[in-house]
């Protein structure tokens, strides 16, 4: 191709250099909402000692609103909005720029929030296995028509040194578990309180048991996808996100946004920490 | 139940009068982009001739950066980010939002963008049927882990009334046909330009020539379930894209900013012409 066009980022190898631009890249850390996303990148740049003004760190993504991207020192930090869809996006299109910046050994995390399943509201999970709504570790992808099946294995290493990361760390209750992936927050997840809902308390309970008993101590909407591209392009990955209620207990979200916003800042202290050991700023 | 919080909307039946603000509400309309919206929203001010400055519509969903939404008299204007499970979250929300409000006869939009099968860029296709990657006009949603299939069909009236429409506008080109819902961008819509791809040139036009003789249009990422949901909640909906590239001539959109932008606004002229003749401003 004369001309790659990332339309979802608003760059294109003709109009940016990418290799100046991101080939020093060794982190990239992924999250479903914007201002989340803007806010981890502002803390890793003074985790990080870098020189600058956080407060005025540019979206380079800001010719499109389909995500947002920030870069500090070998940080990518990235917006991937909601659900397998939007993050797959995302991803060819992040894989395709770090192709093209040619950059080398490079980690990916999704940093997310989650439902627990049987974990209290604000227990990080790191995950173990992405699993899908029969808890199999697989991802389905239509190919021309075709659903072809792809291993959503993530690298252990990575998921072991961030569980030592979280015992070094001060208030930040970590498990390693499956995770299971689901294409909808309501009705996929077993919530009583969507606009449509045709099973009982009971069917709902007996769901969440099964898959407890699976293994899986959280439920999210992108963690499959996310295992399967980077395990096909050979890029080493881990999920982290934070529980913010437990299941068996409710489905409404009820914690005070205080709270929340504490909770959804462990995994990005988790994560931080992890950069700052594989910097060599922590020893 | 006692309080009912519509999560990603930041908005609750607690700290918000839904009647009062959402009681009038007669025609929802969303759409992908926030700035789009927010766009449409501005728009249909001047259309409706409402008073006050169009500059000035606030945010509804300002305490959250998941959906964007605008009310302007009787149209509520929301973003729904990309894929099926991002506007399913708004679905349910948004479903649960009028019924809290009482609002009666409303009727929703989709306007979106896609790519054409077939068509010459800036075509704006209105939805037969929303069909699967295998041309059916059905959705499968997971229910506490068993799959369900739901009828994607959508208001025949309301289609044939924007075709109306359409014939009464200048540079407005504009078919129905059925509309292909995928849930990716790259290998589930036949591109040959993602970060991963295992089938040929020849293999991509075959499955777009198939996709063609079924009858579809246009492929785009969220009408199936759009489709469903609205209309097992008996809700008359339609959906309008417009056709950003011909895809038996490409994958990557390479129009310019101001084309795309102008394509863009095609299906917003179009349905604010159906609104203003509802409501009598067009006799």
């Amino acid at each position: 191709m004369e001309e790659d066009i990332l339309y979802h980022f608003s760059l294109s190898t003709k109009t940016h250099n990418l290799p100046e631009m991101f080939g020093d890249i060794k982190f990239v850390c992924v999250g479903g909402s914007a201002n989340r996303m803007k806010a981890f990148a502002q803390f890793i740049h003074q985790e990080l000692e870098l020189p600058g003004n956080p407060e005025e760190i540019i979206d380079i993504c800001e010719g499109t609103d389909r995500y947002s991207m920030y870069k500090v020192g070998p940080v990518l930090s990235i917006s991937h909005g909601m659900g397998v869809p939007s993050i797959s996006i995302m991803l060819h299109e992040l894989i395709k720029l770090l192709h093209h910046a040619q950059c080398r050994d490079v980690v990916l995390f999704r940093l997310g929030t989650s439902g627990g399943v049987g974990l209290a509201p604000g227990t990080v999970v790191i995950t173990d296995k992405a699993v899908d709504y029969s808890f199999r570790p697989q991802f389905e992808q239509v190919v021309l028509g075709k659903v072809i099946t792809r291993s959503t294995e993530l690298d252990e290493g990575v998921a072991n040194e961030l569980l030592q990361c979280s015992s070094e760390l001060q208030n930040i209750p970590t498990v390693i578990g499956n995770t299971m992936c689901t294409h909808d927050f309501y009705e996929g997840q077993g919530r009583l309180d969507g606009a449509l809902c045709s099973f009982s308390h009971a069917e709902k309970v007996e769901y969440l048991r099964k898959a407890y008993e699976a293994g899986v101590r959280n439920i999210e909407m992108e963690s499959t996808v996310f295992a399967a591209m980077c395990r096909v392009c050979g890029l080493k990955a881990a999920v982290i996100c934070v529980a913010l209620l437990n299941r068996f207990e409710g489905d409404q979200i009820t914690s005070s946004h205080d709270v929340l916003v504490e909770y959804q800042q462990r995994p990005q202290v988790l994560v931080s920490h992890f950069i700052k050991k594989r910097l060599g700023q922590i020893v």
